[in-house]
């Protein structure tokens, strides 16, 4: 069994993460604790938007609110993509749930040292909660056994920048700090989630032929991502990066080709700001730092997705 | 009365700054708690070298221990400065006061929302722990009336690079985050502490022949930082700017010229890096962040600076 | 009927790919000038080696010497990779042709002026004599009609280091600067010298069973190469960046796959100095100013070699 | 007796350094040649203006025109402080002198070389030029005894950003280029151009009563400095950086403190691009590559310009 944290900057495709995560067999998987950061949309929104999803699955899962910005710089958001709650614009009524008093950073040092060598660390947003975390406690690094990260691109053009991901893109000194910290790390970068690794017309069709109350969320709470990429950027197709780093975490297998490589992030240039540069023909000859996915079983993926959306 | 917070990365002029605050009347001065960061010396060493001062001084004041390197990058020491033990090699006993158990982030966050509006924080190294506690607590920024940053060089030279000072220099990341997070701050760079300011051959004479546990303290504690002086940079001077920005904190009249700028920190450029760059001009039409110390009334600071040691 | 000019910092494969260039059908292609800069090794010696292939070809093609160093920066040379003398320490004899006594950026200016609309430019090097040419002549912009570029790595990883490629990494400001230019630009990156595109061991046993003065040369001078990639990169095979450009430039069709797109190049950061950053996706709304070659056409680019080896 | 080339982005200033070079006693100095490069206003209009202050004082000097933007980035120029035309709008009419065929580059390379040791070269722009002509003649650098920059700020604050001068600023890559190709230099920062250096309104005044056609041109094509001096920046006085440098070119003992330091160009960072760095203190422990001037005896500054005006 494997018991997991998820720190997310909860919007559509996080939703879908979590909810994934949280209707996967209980035999299997425990969700330990989810932590917030602001990303996707404001830190507030994203706690609500974490709240509403545990609910809707039924679920108790404390969650802590965490960083309200990146480390250093002005933050950076998406609502152009998740909509202006980041969940499509559903107007979702507001959680009964309550987050926990303690601050994320905290309650995740206290959980992890609590708890060494026991919890799957999962990222679905900026590294800033997880950047605090081990500046206050570096001993974390060698008592979370992996940390997933949705996040980068690896040896690949960008999505919000022609060079960086968005996530390590809005926090690329938090992204640095945590990639050279010795915590283990696999990047689940976003070029995983493109072309058929996307929802199709006929997958989103399956989705909603499903007819459960989780897989109506999956594509409602993602009505403005569908939109926007295929006006703004002319991908008829859904993508879901937090829900594949997720189905790795939940399911190695699902990463089909990996190396670990010396992997670090650009935080000076104008123009490759939050770049993950990976050496992956080791020219730097530096120590590998980070365990690279450069592919994945995506029908394995998207049945992963579907037995959790029935 | 005042009450004070001190953030250091004590070695040996950081002591004497502790010393000065300790031996303050107690009428007017109360330290509340010092917090230690990773700066002259390793953490540990830090730490050590504040309780010392401490005990020597047969004072009570709680010790938190902080961040054991700065934000994003590697750590830069100045053991050549300051000796292999920061205190000029004087190998002093280890001291019996013990540190707290809680974290100086922690410990800082818990002390000004516990005290809102009643603290100065004065910091004497890297602000690493202040960046973190302003990322954890945001709202510290309204809650500490003003915080006296020994760090920087308002448009002059640098003292590690031709363009930075250690303190600003070592963890420019944080620096920039605590210049920008709406703490009030007043800047004391590091050219306040040339020239005349130094302590002369005469001037240490003079403490010697106060010949007092303390006089005796600031002298051996900085014989290593006398001679690098001398012999490195051709001074044969002894600079105080740590004790010299507490001088201020503790009599503001200290200062006689200042003024409100717009202050960023270079964290891009190879050559750069660390720099504190001052708006003097008003030429970028930006809101004015920081109060720059142009000048000290000289004789008043060595006053002040003697008086603690008699 | 072309009329090419070849900008090169002759090593190996410069060498081969002006021996192409060469022993292309007359009636097809003129080799109108040729420029020499400093890049994979010394100034002097690309000259020489550039003189030496022309001189094994029986061909008379001016040649003109240009920078011995880049814009800005100190020279970065690749010796490592092409031999102590750029031509995998074959030691070959000095060659009897002479340079012209004209500087190359004056002749490359004087040439196109004279013959606007009428030369394609076929750089094989650093940009810093296209550079200075289009700063002291910025009209020439508009009388080349092509310029096909050995550069740059589209959207994936360098070689030199992990995000540049060796060209564009050696003079990076002035590779910034003749993207900007407006000179119409094909980017030939060096990703599509990898793989299958390369020479192999059957491959090169062919060439080498042609039995010719020009097939024996193409792998002599190659040797070192052959043997770092194999050695360093375990890749048993022999990359041709510059003959793969200048088969493109000969024979537009090898090119198989392109498409035009906004394209700058980093200056700033230490780790990604020299990458070319391609909006692929068009997320920054800016004009298109370079063409990217995606993929060739491997047997038609070998038989446009083997052509002019036999 | 001195023989002077002048480099120079005529505006109003620039134009009162020509001025003064072009009236100083013959006997003493002689112009050889002007060279134009884009900075302050356009390169058209700096070659015009440049035409007109040689008309106007009825000399016949040799001017050529350079390159019409900095090396690597887009022009910046300084309108708001010259003017629309960069003569204060005054509007004068068209020079007859027409400038010469050749490229400012070629012509300083081609006179240089024809008299190696002979020439003392101005900067009174931005190096762009220099840079070019140093790029294809690198001998120059040895061929010209002292190059006088005005430009940069040594260990103070900048005018156009904090931390940079404006004729730096605009091509930092020419510059660092410049600073680093073993030409003898002798930077002028404008912080010599402040305060008592000024012409204040009694200097004005003064000026105004020699009544002559060059007094009266002095002050008029700098009426717009003088008003943007004294609205924007509150300084109620004309700075004349580039007359203070020709001064010191013409008579070397005006600069009253200097020292030989190695000195860089940043070119890398948003805050502190274009500043020029001085290792005053030698911590860097390289090689002394600039001599600084660090003062000017003001009344001698002042009185080399009025006789020039008289």
């Amino acid at each position: 069994m494997k018991r997991i944290w998820i720190d997310t900057d909860t919007a559509s495709d996080d939703a879908v993460a979590i909810l994934m995560a949280l209707r996967w067999p209980d035999e299997e998987i425990i969700i330990e604790g989810i932590t917030t950061v602001s990303g996707n949309v404001s830190l507030e929104e994203c706690t609500r938007n974490a709240l509403y999803t545990i609910e809707l699955c039924g679920k108790q899962v404390p969650v802590y609110q965490g960083a309200g910005k990146p480390l250093v710089r002005e933050a950076v958001f998406g609502y152009f993509f998740h909509g202006p709650d980041g969940m499509g614009g559903m107007n979702y009524p507001s959680p009964k749930l309550e987050i926990e008093e303690n601050h994320a950073v905290n309650a995740l040092i206290d959980a992890i040292r609590a708890n060494p060598n026991e919890f799957i660390l999962v990222t679905l947003g900026p590294l800033t909660n997880i950047a605090l975390a081990l500046s206050i406690a570096p001993d974390l690094a060698e008592k979370i056994p992996m940390c997933y990260v949705m996040g980068g691109a690896a040896a690949t053009l960008g999505n919000i920048t022609p060079a960086a991901e968005f996530n390590i893109y809005v926090d690329p000194e938090a992204a640095k700090m945590v990639f050279h910290s010795g915590l283990p790390l696999t990047m689940v970068g976003w070029e995983l989630c493109r072309g058929e690794a996307n929802l199709d017309d006929e997958d989103i069709k399956s989705v909603l032929a499903m007819d459960t109350v989780y897989s109506k969320f999956t594509v409602d709470c993602n009505r403005q991502a569908i939109q926007t990429n295929r006006e703004w950027l002319g991908e008829p197709m859904l993508p879901l990066p937090d829900p594949i780093t997720m189905a790795i975490a939940l399911d190695s297998s699902i990463c089909t080709k990996k190396g670990k490589y010396y992997v670090t992030v650009d935080v000076e240039s104008e123009v490759t700001r939050g770049m993950t540069v990976v050496d992956e023909r080791g020219v730097l000859e530096k120590d590998a730092n980070v365990t690279v996915c450069w592919a994945i079983d995506v029908p394995r993926w998207k049945e992963a997705l579907y037995k959790t959306l029935r």
